[in-house]
């Protein structure tokens, strides 16, 4: 079953990833006509980027790929359930299917934060463990109003 | 107050970004010890990537700035709430405090899917409108096994 082989390359790349020691346990692939058009694993500590998980990475590598800032027509395949972050990439990306082997529960065990991120996300801003202000502006709608008047704007 | 002061910056980036045509109307920085040490308004179009979102952008340049993954005695002023995936990478960068302009009911308005992505993430991953599989696979957690074993990991 071609799901499953791409976990298993998802999970290959996770596990080298780990025990070569360039970054986090995590491993996911892009697959568009079933062929892989990106992959990548987690690259925080390596790239000094806390937002290069291996999931956002093979989002930005497949893009580049095929020289879009979409992806509708392909399948994201991923070590672990993607954490909220690489989720709502996947929404942006506008990806048509994923596919994950180990969920946000697993994660936690391993001391990841993705289930924590999880619960954060459902409270108000304010109540959460970082503070969250919403301060109210009498301008703060004029990106929107210069977005809605542009008459060239590139919709993604 | 510095507060409206930062977040002054961040709606000027949006209206700028928007008005000369480089991408959507949002703009983020980041602050710290009261100096702007990042900023950066939304790129996705721009660089053909789905993640360059302004906040994504600001704490990606704050961490080369700072030559670390992560932005403890940080503040983030966006022109908008951050969506899902930007609120993930600011748990991911540790950020200290987050204020913010517009909220994520105006980027529905303005046809942003902010809303919508927080909508989904609370639904369970099959019943998403981007459906989502977890298959068991009996080597699944292989990676995390590596990771618990390595002794010399780099914690994030």
């Amino acid at each position: 079953m071609r799901h499953e082989e791409f976990l298993q390359q998802a999970i290959k790349l996770a596990v080298d990833n780990s025990s070569t020691g360039q970054g986090g346990p995590f491993g996911a692939l892009i697959v568009k006509n079933n062929k892989v058009i990106a992959a990548s694993s987690n690259q925080v500590t390596h790239l000094l980027d806390p937002t290069a998980h291996a999931e956002i990475m093979a989002i930005r590598l497949a893009c580049q790929q095929l020289g879009d800032f979409q992806l509708q027509d392909c399948i994201l395949y991923s070590s672990c359930e993607p954490c909220p972050m690489c989720l709502g990439a996947i929404y942006w990306a506008r990806l048509a299917e994923v596919y994950f082997a180990c969920n946000r529960h697993d994660a936690a065990a391993a001391q990841f934060d993705d289930s924590f991120i999880y619960d954060e996300i459902a409270l108000l801003p304010a109540q959460r463990h970082i503070p969250m202000h919403h301060i109210n502006l009498p301008n703060a709608s004029q990106p929107f109003e210069s977005w809605a008047a542009k008459t060239d704007k590139r919709l993604y």
